[in-house]
């Protein structure tokens, strides 16, 4: 069966956007490094089967032409959104969003029945967390670009006041970025 | 002339003390890598002549022994807290300390002078965040400790909305910690 896991850019102070929701300062490593960064690190596009992300992140795409990334290309993978209100699927661009109400265990219940044999993948800072404190993520990857945002969107935040223990299982150095992979101990 | 640095033993998600100032899950790495680390790194204690605290971190310091580290020893650096009452300097153990109530910028001023050659040391969060504001610090070495710790005493905080761009200069990986360092680019 897949993995649950995240793979995210976040500044060296742990913002994955700043307070405007850009992330551009925050890639700026991929454009010199990504053809490294693949052949160390896999392509992990291609082992998702299917993506939770909170409302905030689904009223951040576009309503027209769905879910397109940076370099034109557009993912497939089924979306679980979570959020307070039922509404029914609705398909954008080559996107098939569902939506959930009663919140992680049960998204990611959905997702893995989506992904099967492939990973759960979480998308934005509010998923990672419900998924954390619910003990519900397995592995994740940082892309850590070497700059202080100050103020933005924090991706380790509302975790509650018990340690959660980490396992390092990769660095890698780009000319732009560290990059940090850890394993959830549980 | 020295510079302004500072290392620190800090969680993933950027605390330097859980919520009742507790640092053992950070220095968890430091037991069975310290050997290795100052082989790479050299000992940075050897090159600081002088310390900039805030009030918070003095008053941690136990009254009758001073500033003791935890294998034992006594930094005998001269160090400078910040903080907004006027007071005598004391000494303390082996520690001389003065006490400056106009900022950080005379801080430095008279860090700098007692530090002759060596380099400034930035001890406790509030005295790195005033130092990175004011456009103050030089370099960072930070020891992320593979954990989420949640609540605690946060290292990048109060730094307004400007992003402060950093160059990395070095990764290490030991085996309960990754270190990387910084310098500010100014």
């Amino acid at each position: 069966m897949g993995k649950v896991m995240f793979g995210l850019s976040v500044s060296l102070d742990g913002f994955i956007a700043d307070k405007n929701d850009d992330v551009s300062l925050l890639f700026a490593w991929f454009a010199s490094a990504w053809e490294r960064f693949y052949e160390v690190a896999g392509d992990p596009l291609n082992e998702c089967g299917a993506v939770i992300m909170g409302r905030r992140s689904f009223d951040m795409i576009d309503s027209e032409n769905g879910w397109v990334f940076p370099d034109g290309t557009a993912p497939d993978w089924p979306v679980i959104v979570l959020q307070s209100q039922a509404r029914a699927s609705v398909k954008k661009g080559k996107t098939q969003f569902h939506f959930v109400t009663d919140g992680i265990q049960s998204a990611m219940t959905k997702a893995k029945e989506l992904a099967g044999e492939k990973n759960v993948a979480l998308h934005g800072a509010s998923s990672v967390q419900q998924a954390l404190k619910a003990g519900l993520l397995d592995e994740f990857h940082l892309n850590i670009a070497p700059v202080l945002l100050g103020e933005g969107v924090r991706l380790f935040d509302h975790l509650g006041s018990e340690p959660i223990q980490l396992e390092r299982t990769r660095t890698l150095e780009t000319p732009g970025a560290t990059h940090l992979s850890f394993r959830v101990v549980k």
